[in-house]
């Protein structure tokens, strides 16, 4: 099984991105995909888009801390992008194998997939054999029409790219898999968002192999077969124009099938959302909850949650949600 | 069937593009690609990434007037693109189509994809039962979060648009689909190149079709199946700085499997192209190819081609190449 981690955070590209990489995954057998939402908690879209995609899929969430996100008009290089959902991808994959133990389960390749890079079929069925870390070239990255390891001998003896070669991995995230295997029996192995910038691949390898191990695909790192894409950010001049005279585009059409996330919490409180913005909060206590009005009440915040149903926080007190 | 035309052109995430777009067609049922390139010839990239697709396909070339065509810096909107290559579609579509005459040949629905905008699946099964135009909202286009028709009791009768609402057709080309048999039917309907901006579509569809009789699809155009993505143009200062000092990346990785094309020009003349740059101009003359060291050019010129052998044109004047 191929594992990919993929961090996604909302903004107006977002499900157009998921949904040619959904189409993509779709054609790759055995693929398990981990999406991480940059997020305080899993979103509609990606929750509908996943149950959707007849894809096998873990749906995780983990928000950047306020100080670690870039803002608007920031450099893209200033802060590293989808660090925390890497590592709780990680997280999850090592905490769910060791819950099932048993050869079998230990095969597999961990691949981290941004949401807005473009991968060819072909880039999966290469990545299947790695046995500890398979590199190959990325596609229009770094400023390069590609950058690639060079190989000799079978074995990569220098890297080809445009920035500090002298990087122990200067490796695009989308340029290398990590056999499972190695994942597990690394527990500590993560990225580290600290780490300067061009360095955040070689935080995560460094610990894991060298060099020398590195295993060549793609014909010796001759084809490429992945490019790291970036997607425009679309000009909404007409829509503020139009908002502005209160004829702007109709949230609920986009979002489907709601426009509001309803977080409930054992009965006690609802968080009501708007794609990701918090709207208010409604109340059902637990003596609401034991009444018709309360319980006529939770129906109706249910209704539009996808998941979980309301339970009185002191009924359910001790119990895991 | 569905015909999908679609126009593109060289530039550096162009295989990119048509990497995840064939991607996401492989998975719809009786599609037809025709794939038209903006070039005086068949690049050597596109017919190996055809030939690698699995899909139903048809290749074509047209290229765009060099005064029509937009150059660097020039603003999006200034000239119209794409509109050759379309109409070179459809006049591949209605020759074809008069050559096997035929109830069931007359069936279809013709749809235009650009090559940079993301398709979802259900796109695919909503435009199907096409009988004369449908419609459907289009995501991140205009300036707007999405355009798209207005439905009241099932018909349409205006359109959400940021921009010069009272266009006869204010619908972008992602937005519509023409059924087979009113193209077929309408042999002059093609695009207008000197249409002013934004009436690119309704130059097409006004012979067509009337608001009135307009299908909504996609739920009475209350969902986004198609958006109007783009894609960032990758920077390459690195890769430049490599280059003057003789340190580029290799154009061998990134085209496969040649990077020059050559046009056999019936054993006469030969332009060796790399890309869509004409390099050189090799002759073999009339002479020349009846001798060994013709023979030999010739195949050596004919070795990287894919397809036509290099005849002379004395023995085939008269021959249809
Ligand atoms: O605030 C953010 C910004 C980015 N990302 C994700 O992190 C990955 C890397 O970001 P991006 O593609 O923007 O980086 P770049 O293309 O500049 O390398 C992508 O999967 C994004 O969806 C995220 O989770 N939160
Ligand atoms: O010189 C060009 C520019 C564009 N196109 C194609 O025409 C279509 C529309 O172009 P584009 O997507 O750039 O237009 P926009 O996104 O601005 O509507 C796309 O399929 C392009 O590949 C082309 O064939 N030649
Ligand atoms: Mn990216
Ligand atoms: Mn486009």
């Amino acid at each position: 099984t191929i594992f990919v981690i993929t961090p996604t955070y909302a903004r107006l590209v977002q499900k157009a991105e998921l949904t040619r990489m959904s189409q993509t995954f779709l054609h790759v057998p055995r693929l398990h995909w981990i999406l991480v939402e940059d997020s305080p908690h899993k979103t509609p879209l990606v929750t509908d888009l996943l149950m959707k995609s007849g894809l096998t899929y873990t749906h995780l969430h983990m928000p950047t801390a306020k100080d670690r996100k870039l803002q608007e008009g920031d450099p893209n290089w200033l802060k590293p992008r989808g660090v925390e959902q890497r590592n709780e991808g990680l997280r999850w994959l090592r905490e769910d194998r060791r819950a099932q133990p048993g050869g079998d389960n230990q095969q597999g390749v961990v691949y981290f997939a941004d949401d807005d890079n473009t991968y060819s079929l072909q880039l999966f069925e290469e990545m299947r054999s790695t046995q500890r870390v398979s590199v190959w070239p990325v596609g229009l990255v770094g400023g390069m029409k590609y950058e690639r390891p060079v190989v000799e001998g079978g074995k990569v003896v220098r890297f080809h790219t445009g920035w500090r070669p002298s990087r122990p991995f200067p490796i695009d995230m989308a340029g290398f898999a990590v056999s499972l295997k190695l994942v597990l029996a690394n527990p500590e192995a993560c990225f580290d968002g600290e780490a300067p910038v061009g360095l955040l691949e070689s935080s995560f390898l460094q610990g894991l192999v060298t060099m020398d191990e590195l295993e060549p695909k793609a014909d010796n790192c001759t084809k490429v077969l992945v490019w790291h894409t970036r997607t425009e950010k679309p000009k909404m001049k007409r829509e503020e124009a139009l908002q502005a005279q209160g004829l702007g585009s109709d949230p609920a059409v986009e979002f489907v099938p709601v426009t509001k996330t309803l977080q409930v919490w054992a009965g006690l409180a609802c968080d009501v959302y708007e794609g990701s913005k918090l709207r208010s909060r409604l109340r059902v206590t637990h003596s609401d909850s034991h009444t018709e009005r309360g319980k006529r009440r939770e129906r109706e915040i249910c209704r539009n949650k996808p998941g979980a149903e309301g339970v009185c926080e002191k009924c359910t007190r001790g119990q895991k949600k």
